[in-house]
């Protein structure tokens, strides 16, 4: 696929790189809004995800660090968890996730489902545990009523918790961007300088890695490609999932859907601004210094793909009764 | 109104506690839905409400504490501040706060208005400051725009921040209970245990203190009346505001609106469960030991006082630009 795109690439440019509004022939394809997705299911996801029971604390859910009031993030370089202890990594965005060929910055949980067990159980994170949270869950009516309704088991259990979450998630789509309007046909979604900005994107390379329906995603790479990327943060990337040395540093690309949301950027949230990782990414990646005209063409184009944010009424969750374990914050 | 409602007891008492099924002779008044309201105004504080960046960690907002998916609280005995720190009172519930004669456990703030800056500023808290919440605000062109377009003044202050919150906060009264549809003139709405418990509510003087639009929140009364309260809090109640030590341990009635959602209870957040604090109150307040099956009758009541809940979409914040300081929330 990529080869595709880089033939592609080298075709525009020999025809003058002339904007193809033909969604078709471009590297970054429109979002579609989600399929399939079962609705009772993703409501009982949406209340979990909201749900700081979940957490030792009481205090923390998924939308503390993956907020849907910002972006899927908590803008944070590396994220707060229980006791705030300061996360290892920058939190990625959970909107658009279900694209990712991978969960995590190193791709070590194969999906969703995956994904949505970890935190909860992270010492660094929730600080709960599978087993406590299941238990709290079976002592609450509303969720049990939920759980039955939706999963028609006996019990409630860890992965029907994790299924529901990624349910919900893949909700999380973010489609109609102006970039996507103009992809889909509309000339005048973007400005002038938001399409020089993406003919630069195409022809700079880094379509090569930010390429499909969320602009990344669905690729490994290494930060720092062409220089070595500087940093105090310790995570050493695919090596610590595949032991491959090689790997290290090797990075899932992240996506650049909402980008204008999900500040600070990499792995490291080290990069406060768009400006400053376009040029980064641009020496690093792609060995080219982008003049600060360039710089700000691209992140005007970057701007454009952010989508529609999602839509829905705040969840109300169903109380804990008398026999509900009750968090401990400060233990 | 105190006098009026003890007189009608007593008239009540005699004729044999007939429910009188109208809400005009009733010491509990149904909730009236808010009136008044500056809908842009209370739009833009509802955002303000939801934004964690105006804490210096970026990490807490209103909601983390007085979180609306969990009746307007944080279900932790003492709430969680800025890095961790332990609040010193239980975070007491924002819906229907705007029917409290002042705000805090203590009314230390007269209104909603003066109340909203309190924690921003609190080192225990959001651990902010108004003059970096108000520059930081400074620097969203969303804020920006919303601000002029609801307050049309040429700069943001934090008293047009303070009005936002208090004006959004306005809106999160909960009419339609099951007890106010009675109140009403459902007669169907309550079951007989459920009525049995308001008449012994009624009857055993707990709406001496809990009455009025909020069952609460209109007066100040000392915590622990026939026997003291026993706590290893510090809080002094309206004796840190008035300087008078007769008033330690006055503390502001909570409202009992939406008591199921609102555990644990009293100032120091330590009883667990309903059926706990009524057997305290019954027994520090009125000197009665209530049987088990008179307190499972009142807490039956009390549980018909869950009005509707918050109801609107989560709120989508104007991203930061860069020019806006970011949050430091490990310094």
């Amino acid at each position: 696929m990529q080869k595709k795109h880089i033939l592609f690439l080298a075709a525009a440019t020999l025809l003058g790189a002339v904007a193809v509004n033909a969604a078709n022939d471009e590297p970054i394809q429109p979002i579609k809004p989600p399929t399939g997705v079962n609705p009772d299911m993703a409501e009982l996801g949406k209340k979990l995800y909201f749900d700081p029971r979940l957490s030792k604390s009481g205090f923390i859910s998924c939308n503390s660090c993956h907020n849907l009031s910002m972006g899927g993030t908590d803008n944070i370089p590396t994220s707060i968890g229980d006791k705030w202890q300061e996360g290892p990594i920058n939190a990625p965005t959970v909107l658009n996730s279900s694209l990712n060929l991978a969960q995590f910055w190193d791709g070590r949980a194969a999906d969703l489902r995956t994904q949505a067990g970890g935190p909860i159980a992270n010492p660094v994170e929730m600080g709960s545990s599978h087993t406590l949270a299941v238990g709290l869950l079976e002592t609450i009516p509303g969720y049990v009523r939920e759980f039955k309704k939706v999963f028609n088991k006996s019990k409630i259990d860890i992965d029907q918790v994790t299924m529901a979450i990624a349910e919900f998630e893949k909700t999380l789509v973010t489609p109609n961007s102006r970039f996507d309007q103009w992809l889909l046909g509309n000339a005048k979604a973007l400005s002038k300088e938001e399409l020089a900005g993406y003919q630069l994107f195409k022809n700079s390379g880094c379509v090569a890695c930010h390429n499909g329906e969320a602009a990344g995603g669905n690729s490994f790479q290494k930060m720092g490609l062409m220089e070595p990327y500087q940093t105090a943060n310790l995570a050493e990337g695919r090596a610590a999932v595949t032991g491959e040395d090689a790997e290290r540093f090797n990075f899932k690309v992240p996506t650049l859907r909402n980008v204008e949301l999900t500040y600070p950027y990499f792995h490291d949230g080290a990069a406060n601004t768009l400006s400053e990782a376009v040029d980064i990414m641009g020496r690093l990646q792609l060995g080219k210094k982008f003049t600060r005209e360039e710089n700000a063409s691209i992140v005007a184009f970057l701007k454009t793909l952010t989508g529609d944010q999602p839509d829905f009424k705040l969840p109300i969750l169903p109380p804990s009764t008398d026999r509900t374990p009750r968090p401990t914050p400060f233990k």
